[in-house]
């Protein structure tokens, strides 16, 4: 039984003391975690006994004197091989969770395994009916596995997949925090749509009000939305603690049904203060995809993403290790080039391509027109910058360019593009001056024309707030957004984002 | 002008080179940004010329020779001193942005500050009107700041609290990767509500449908909510690649108007994998909270936590160094006690204690009773951990109690109660048999009643996928979830969670 501090008054020792069946302060104990199968395969001693693992059976191989099961528990992409006798393997199919142990011994076959567990007892924890698991061990299609998307995260690319995306959530964490960035959470339930346009979710309530009480029906009293992007929150931080980030949950309403959107997203944000030269922003960028890509070519991740074949894929794609080294060290060659829209339009039009859509000044650029610039472009498959878009397709926000010769007026933003998967970064300096500002809100259409100081509060409406934010020490500012999942994807070879998410959301899907 | 590397081709180097008027890869110049004061005051020079700061006049003095400027950017709570002349500190007034730059000399009073800037140059880069600047140097109340979130980072204490939250999220970042645990991102848009009740966000979309298309206004094709926790996600993700966690928005539409609740907060949930025995998952909440508080001992922000005045009390607080480290060294000295919900009760109908609810078996412990047991059994101001609850007043999905002498049906879950503050985590065991938990979904009334094999897909409706986690290798796991807003609050002292999130949500309230 466990010792009572002597502290603790004698009614209370009474109360403790009763708890005597159950572990008062067990952790004195020490209790042991489960090792991971990742642990033994990669430290695992030469040649032990009493090594015990829990996992899952991803496949069985029965012959008259033995039997042969691969094992995993979601650590590693590389199966461990079990071996067993007929009968300890009997009831074991694909999908039954066990619990092995056994002697960890060298494998007579190195080149497939250095090691293999010889396994003295098997204690079946939970069991799979072969007739009814989903998750059989053919092909499946991408679009059968995104209905199940509760059991897809148990096979070996798509656990590898999480692994992946929590490696990158931590190098990011641990670089910007000694680059001296605050990590912010920004709200998700809003006032504002950030962008000036697109399609938002709204949010309501369900809750009816009680007997005698008024309710308007509104919890919120005025209607509220889904954030469709963190900046303006982030500038709000950005002038309260210096460059800030977030990566936070983002929302769009589109319809589109396509390899590149979800309708429920992570953006990574960043919003820096006190700066004035868009290039500043772009360096940190640059530097922050560097910095996600860089532990690839030396982790245990890396190594598995490699080698993990396109689940997307039935036909094995030999090409896919070289093609994957290709982007990673496309984007760790660096500095990436930034060319104008203006030159980005030139040299458009000056290619021999046939485009769907012609380019023409003064028009967004298509995904066909960022894939022909990438590959021009780009430096030995390096991303590239777009910067200096014409005002009047860019959010009211935007700083004008300022050493701008340009053949019309441009704004200070860019866009990143990504060989093969385009726009994955999208970033600006802001207008910091309030007159300007609200000059651009008319044009935009956001507010009424004519004498700014004529402009009352309530025209100011929802971007009263942001408005203010320029009215007492004001400070040249700029951010980007980073389509989190979309890198997530092109760094691990994934051509469909709702591959990248483990619960996808687009429209008509929310399966879970 | 940038080299341009020979690869390119001659069409993409002339649209490059006539980009000659913007830098066109700027990063091989090493582009400085601004040096935080916090770093001039840590680490500043002991006498140097050519300082350069950036940041916002908290207060000006002025004497008839020279004027002294407290200048913050958010990276510090302490100021930074600088010592102008009458006609330099002219423009300057609190709020105002500024770029000075002068020599870094040892102070006359250090005291007071080891260094101050002995100004020579001085650029007002934002002015700040001093007859409307929201932010005046008066105490302030609370509910007014509320009013402004987006200004009211500004203020010291605030944005110390943006850089408290920050680091804590890098400790447990960088601890439970270390561990083994991976980060998840679950969904925000859900299907289910975990908790079998409560009041939920609905989701709706605000598009329209294009003409002669057909929609039902459902972008979904089916009711979603914003979820109240990602529990029932995370046991997906837990046996797909074992131990996992999310910091993730979570939220609730009820109409509290208290200290302790917002309509939007951020939940820190893990989920352990193949674990019986609930004192690893106690064990592991312990040790988090535990990472979370530790380098407060020895941080900058630690300090300045201590430092710092309660911004809810106008009148300086003597104790609150003295308490906080009280709070701080409780939950440092573990183990916390665990006593189970039975003892508990016996403890406080034992009391003298007249409580506004007379405490019976069977019935939720109100605060009153929490704070009444976390101060009787926590240990020198520990955590205490109360398990066991009834199961009639927890959720469909927690673990019967094995080893229960208690006087009636028991589940294994726990609440963990901070002293004055009360419940910041919970947790249960979850059942993780399929019949069982058939059978609990039944007396919960999710499912109607009658034999398990008549059951059908539909009747389970949006909970099939979580039964589905039973069918196949389904294993024993445990997880809980933190509170992390208002953990933080009670690390730092701040009484009211509205002053820990920088843009608060609760029922009526949704500003910015």
């Amino acid at each position: 039984m466990a010792t009572i501090r002597p502290q603790l008054s004698r009614c209370v020792r009474q109360a403790v003391c009763r708890a005597s069946n159950r572990p008062f302060s067990s952790s004195r104990q020490q209790l042991q975690l489960p090792v991971p199968i990742a642990h033994i395969l990669d430290k695992g001693p030469a040649d032990a006994e009493d090594v015990v693992i829990n996992g899952f059976v991803r496949s069985i191989r029965n012959q008259k004197q033995r039997s042969f099961a691969s094992i995993g528990d979601g650590s590693s992409l590389e199966p461990l091989q079990a071996l067993l006798t007929p009968e300890q393997a009997q009831s074991l199919t694909a999908g039954t969770a066990v619990r092995l142990s056994g002697a960890w011994k060298p494998s007579p076959n190195p080149k497939a395994q250095s090691h293999e567990l010889h396994v003295t007892g098997v204690d079946v924890i939970g069991a799979a009916d072969p007739t009814t698991f989903p998750l059989q061990k053919k092909y499946q299609t991408p679009e059968y596995l995104r209905t199940i998307p509760h059991l897809r995260t148990r096979l070996p690319f798509n656990s590898t997949l999480l692994r992946f995306r929590s490696a990158c959530i931590a190098e990011i964490t641990l670089a910007l925090s000694r680059d001296g960035y605050t990590q912010t959470h920004t709200p998700i339930i809003t006032s504002s749509d950030c962008e000036g346009a697109g399609e938002v979710f709204n949010v309501g309530s369900t809750h009816k009000a009680p007997v005698g009480e008024n309710d308007d029906g509104s919890f919120f009293r005025s209607p509220k939305y889904l954030t469709v992007s963190s900046q303006l929150h982030l500038e709000a931080l950005a002038q309260s603690v210096g460059n800030v980030w977030t990566l936070s949950p983002t929302f769009r309403a589109e319809k589109s049904d396509t390899a590149r959107h979800l309708s429920e997203f992570y953006m990574l944000e960043i919003e820096m203060s006190f700066v004035e030269d868009m290039n500043v922003v772009m360096d940190a960028a640059e530097k922050l995809i560097q910095c996600m890509t860089r532990p690839l070519l030396s982790s245990r991740v890396g190594r598995e993403i490699l080698a993990s074949k396109d689940p997307n894929n039935p036909h094995p794609d030999e090409k896919r290790p070289e093609n994957l080294r290709r982007r990673w060290e496309g984007i760790l060659s660096g500095p990436w080039p930034r060319i104008t829209y203006t030159e980005a339009i030139r040299l458009l039009q000056s290619s021999k391509r046939k485009f769907d859509h012609k380019p023409e000044w003064g028009s967004g650029l298509q995904a066909e027109h960022e894939r022909y610039i990438a590959d021009k472009v780009g430096v030995e498959g390096s991303p590239v910058f777009v910067t200096h878009y014409p005002r009047s397709i860019k959010p009211f926000y935007m700083l004008p360019a300022a050493n701008n010769n340009d053949t019309a007026e441009t704004v200070e933003c860019f866009d990143l593009l990504l060989p093969e998967v385009c726009e994955v970064v999208g970033g600006s300096m802001r207008e910091y001056r309030v007159e300007q500002l609200l000059v651009s809100m008319q044009s935009n259409g956001l507010i009424p024309p004519g004498p700014l100081s004529s402009i009352s509060d309530e025209q100011l409406g929802e971007l009263k707030w942001y408005v203010d934010l320029r009215r007492w020490g004001s400070v040249p500012h700029g951010g980007f957004g980073l389509g989190f999942d979309r890198l997530l994807g092109y760094l691990a070879g994934v051509q469909n984002i709702r591959e990248i998410v483990p619960f996808p959301r687009w429209v008509g899907r929310c399966e879970c």
